[in-house]
């Protein structure tokens, strides 16, 4: 009848960790990161799962038959797109009240009707979709025209990283206009992370638009590329280098990465920085480094690339 | 007794995203896009997420003790590799018969037996796994010896990216051999996901082969790689660049991409571009970027690595 | 009655895979390869899946209110911080227990009691925790200074693949420390994955360490990197190239990797390599190959880059 | 290099099951019972999991904002239906594919365009669908007025096993006339595992049928039950009994349970054997057992129940 | 470039259900019983999902070491406790808002604060836990006494169908007290469905309760039972049976089922009807049927078990 | 950059529950009820879910076609076969340790290794499994003679609850006699939870036994049961009924269930009870009342059911 005072295995030390003072030690180190105690209950962050939930139905809704459940036929596919978009529309609205929450300080939210302004980004988000895929669908064809070994559109869809890096932006970026950045942030990390390709969902970027390969790819925030540009893996757009001040910070704001204008192809590991602007039609070599700008239809090539200047031993 | 006539919440508006509206302009942008509306049911796509499952089986099914299930046993580890790879060829069996249908156009599939096909293709590849097997094991032991952080066969098989890469290549190029490229194009996109390499499941590659850290190495489709090679991270044996020419578009077709021969090593980040052969035994330095062959023995570096040509601001 | 006798479909040879044949060849394959039959029980590895689970608890525990679950309040963090330690710590001490088995030859374990050794190592690794915290709140604040779109802390926790690897890095360094490298090396790589980032847990890295972008950097077994250093994408961290030998292996051994002083910025893709020594306070250009020590403040450039050496066509 | 022979644990014997021979008997074993050796591929039993599944979406389907998704509004509840209609008919179909293969003899099946035949009878199902929602609807009223507990139409369909039970058997009943009896068992029986109340499919029931408790209930393959008929918990509507035969076998065929007219009330623990008839408005008291037939409007009571033949020590 | 449309299988008219007419008919249907359409959001019901795994937190809460997870110590086992119950009580709460929700008609949700309602309810109820423990203590106490196949505590917690009854029945009644008699009504159906016992929520049940085997036993709403009372298998405790009247409905409202005072067992298959009174300590034998009260101390069996008044042909 | 002090919701009060008296209050509760604190690590119960997956696993290793994977071949199944014994008896292995750890006293266990015994009744009972696996298939047989309704063995193995419950007891039992009765009692609840048919695992039961629909069956612990007998649901074989003491005990151990010779039908509802013996071939009527022996060849109703001792008002 005691038998619930379930005897202890052997010397009654093993798996003792003593938890108390690790637990007392971790509050200790948070309270003093954080200046002050936490009061009451804490705010949800926006969540990596269920936003990963939520791009996975957007792209089924876009793309019903490459990224939907199978065994769609003409009668079923827009009962499935209605009800995929339902359910992530949902979800995504849930996501952006947390990142309105998150974003604004307690003083913000003062008086605000928070879930009805996420409602209504979520809503103006939805009506995007039908132009959003148009663009995507640009994407595709340029992907088909600048790869010889593509076979298919939906080989593109299914396989190439590139194509998942821009969808995942293009969504990112209409959440971030619509003003949820920490969203749009996070949806592009996703993306990142699946692909190795880095686009900040501030910039902005045309019409068929295509990365091949893409691992190392880093796009930056205030960067603006016109329609048909292509890059390729290890592609940089970034901000110019600042010499170190005494804090290490940088200076913030401002537009500080490239413009590329439209029809220009950026070769693997090439690496453009600052507010320069590569004209029109340029071509921009392997590996080049590059930090002023160039007018329309030049083709640059890094002095040592033309000159094979490599020496054996 | 009415009460399923369930009351809307507030003001009846809240969740109301128009979805009629977009639905059908989702609609319109296929139709557009597509040209033609679907007719009866859609042809279903290789699954990704079943490919993943077919690898690890096929994984397991070659090396069971590395990742396989626990509590194998001597006298259990054959039922084990039995039952693991029964279950994973009818599963590889319907994803083939998904890449076959849908690689053809209706046409082509008149009168095809395509599951009969299916079959036979994956049990073509299901005899060529010893083989495979022992290919993988010299790339095992070339990473042995090629990598003197290495302390084991094991943590290579657990923890190098450059091994799952190569794994999943060897699956992919025996898949794309067998006639069933998309298939094998899917897997090889698996394997860039995971590991950051990105090698075209069209490349021929011979045994004791090995890829240190691995993140941004690209291989092209016609590449071919020798016996007891090494690559660096961010290796590109690419094809060389073409002038942009009005579309945009490549040249496609023939043979573009290095011929590496044997016992050649090749830095982090060097470029390899164009149908150009590196002669056996060649070692291509860190960064180099080489569009022309070299002959058997080469020791290529960069230009400026070798003077040391930095300057100090 | 007899109905257990199901007839087989169509002609009897559907789904025949020669299984028979293909399970002897690949047990020769295995016992060819390991010139031993396995005896009895094989040991267990250490499983990839109990370690990512074990990475959240670690990572939830330190901080609940970014990586934990929802709803938790103050009166309930610290009831849910002590039993995920706890949960975790088990799970941690059965990995810890396999890498033990695992590293060491049944000569070694002769004798040894090495679930108790597992248990103090975890019990240690535990102790730990609260420090490691310190240090990762330490690199959290340097990502906030040194990144002009980081917006709040919370986004670099969230959002920056950076702070993930050293997050993992600092575990797998800890339990490298503690002895157990195999565990840590897996770790590591499970961080690789993720983020395209290969820190090595034999580094040693100091405090206010920040990563952008990520995607490439590679940082060696014996690097010793100060306080206070920033790194860009793709820098890698690596030993000198040495000549090929006949056996294609390296020299294992000794320090070969480089000594990164305290406030040091290494910008994208610079290479620096071999037992050199980067003088405190310096900054390393962009695409930079760097293979002699600096001295502190010193500020390299690429030659190229400076002379802007770059050809129009 | 050898590390893969993974040395065996302790004494070599642990985990040791002599599989080898068990499974050799098991094969025996099999072989005996069946007579004949299975050739070639089995053939796929249907799949209770599937089933459970199905059942689940046709309820969604007409019930849909009490067992569908949540998150339901006027404009997305018709998708919702729509979709999970199509997703659920298209795994039914499989299932009845499964049963019609299953149910007949390989002779049978020579000619024959199963698929084509498991779709036809999908498809006369899925119209019956809205005809079966009137019923279970009238089923519905039917418990709220005959329960006193009853608070409300939601409460029924999510709190009362009976409700439960006859919509499992008016699916159940609809496949069992279109001729897929095997599917028809399997349903019944998976809610016969829910609810304890185990009605044949092969069981004619009229509408405004009521089951209160229901644990115990069991109702015979060839009961006829009219409409507004109320049951309580542990009443069995079932054959009569036939003395032992030498084999133990009961004589098959024929119709064998009571028919039930409309307004009939039979309560907790009575026992109605045999083909008999109960007529129209009876009512049949608690622990009754009955073997004969009584007219319209009759009130049977077990004798002992109205003397209250209890005795007090 | 146009390969997205996707052709159709065969002659197109496979896997076509006729959806349109059948959602409609399923919309007429639904919009026939309610008389109304839907407008905006539905309220979502309790889910069942949801309480399930409520219930196993709170029974993990209570007793941990048998129901909770396991690797617990005495140093870990509050922290479990404590998380346990606030992922707990915050799921709980949002049941309890949908509950109290759904039960009210618009009208009477006016106004009020739900939400604060449903804490409020939850925080009631949790600091209930403890006594609800100490009842449950009683009970395994009872159950051990009073079964003599039980061989420990444990054995009762762990495998005794009448103990999860019983344990579900405490949970449900603290809520229908509290006002959510809804969310109650669920969750004795779980228990119900797992056990084959049904227990109404509004039942009143004192401490030392035990039920052996259990499947069958149905108590009914207004049921009260004193201490130390045992029942077996399929004994009834319900109302007392009505005169059909022409709707076939039963009279609501007023207590109805019997009362049970101390000590009384009831052995298996007893059915006790009505607003009667066991009296204390009395003892009821297995399938008798009780329509009248019986005083303290009494000893009832059916009159033909004591006669043996059985007959052999 | 103090961004982490999440500031709370609202008015700092939702969501606190007062864990900490409750937790105290919960752990006073334990340490009363149970007169002793844990000291050090808790000794693991046998685990619900571990068993449900091992009766899974044991049942497909039987009849492999009809509860294990699809797609077996005859070239794959003794693989199936085989794999699936070895992972489930190391569970089962697992889960027997657990049992004898659990059943026995400290004091007991000193000395003794417990594991090895575990893997030793383990193995004891995997070269049953074939014996076993004989008697289930006379059962199988049994019901398909039994049983008019039933049109196949599948049928059966596949819909009957009989069956399921049967399989269940028999692996119970074997693990019963071996000596873990705990984990016998817990299999036996796990399937009178799944069927409704509680047969306790001491009972002793000859082949050829069928039970029909099932729900309510009891057989208690001391029951033994020859060839050849079926039973209906309802049916008791219970202890006799004893006059209550006054602590409500009952007096344990001596063999107080019936005795059933073979060839015996016992029909629904009937109560057999005490150490009586039922001789061969009889047949007990429904809902009969039995507490004396009868010899063999009896045909037993209860009296008013044969006089029809009914009454019509």
């Amino acid at each position: 009848m005691t038998d619930l005072a379930i005897p202890s295995v052997a010397n009654g030390k093993s798996g003792h960790w003593g938890l108390e003072s690790i637990v007392q030690a971790l509050r200790l180190s948070r309270e003093e990161s954080h200046k002050v105690r936490h009061l009451g209950r804490i705010r949800d962050l926006p969540s990596r799962t269920a936003l990963v939930k939520i791009l996975d139905g957007l792209s089924a809704a876009l793309f019903p038959t490459h990224y939907g459940q199978p065994s769609l036929s003409d009668e079923s596919i827009d009962y499935y797109v209605g009800n995929t978009l339902n359910t992530t529309l949902v979800g995504l609205a849930e996501q952006v009240r947390r990142g309105l929450l998150f974003a604004a300080s307690p003083e913000e939210l003062e008086g605000q009707d928070i879930p009805a302004r996420a409602q209504q980004i979520t809503r103006d988000f939805a009506h995007q979709l039908p132009h959003i895929r148009g663009l995507l669908f640009s994407d595709l064809q340029a992907a088909y025209q600048g790869d010889p070994s593509a076979t298919s559109l939906s080989e593109i869809l299914v396989c190439y990283p590139g194509m998942t890096a821009i969808i995942y932006y293009r969504f990112a970026h209409a959440l971030y206009v619509l003003g949820v950045p920490f969203l749009a942030r996070l949806i592009a990390e996703i993306g990142h992370s699946k692909t190795g390709i880095d686009i900040h969902p501030g910039a902005e970027i045309g019409g068929s638009f295509f990365i091949d390969h893409g691992t190392g790819v880093v796009i930056g925030q205030t960067a603006v590329i016109g329609s048909n540009v292509r890059l390729y893996q290890a592609v940089t757009l970034g901000a110019k280098r600042f010499p170190a001040d005494e804090s290490g910070a940088l200076v913030k704001g401002e537009p500080r990465h490239p413009i590329i204008e439209d029809d220009v192809v950026i070769y693997a590991g090439a690496t453009v920085l600052g507010r320069i602007t590569i004209g029109k039609g340029s071509s921009i070599g392997g590996n080049v480094w590059l930090t002023h700008s160039v007018p329309p239809g030049s083709n640059v090539l890094q002095a040592n690339n033309r000159q094979n200047g490599l020496q054996n031993d």
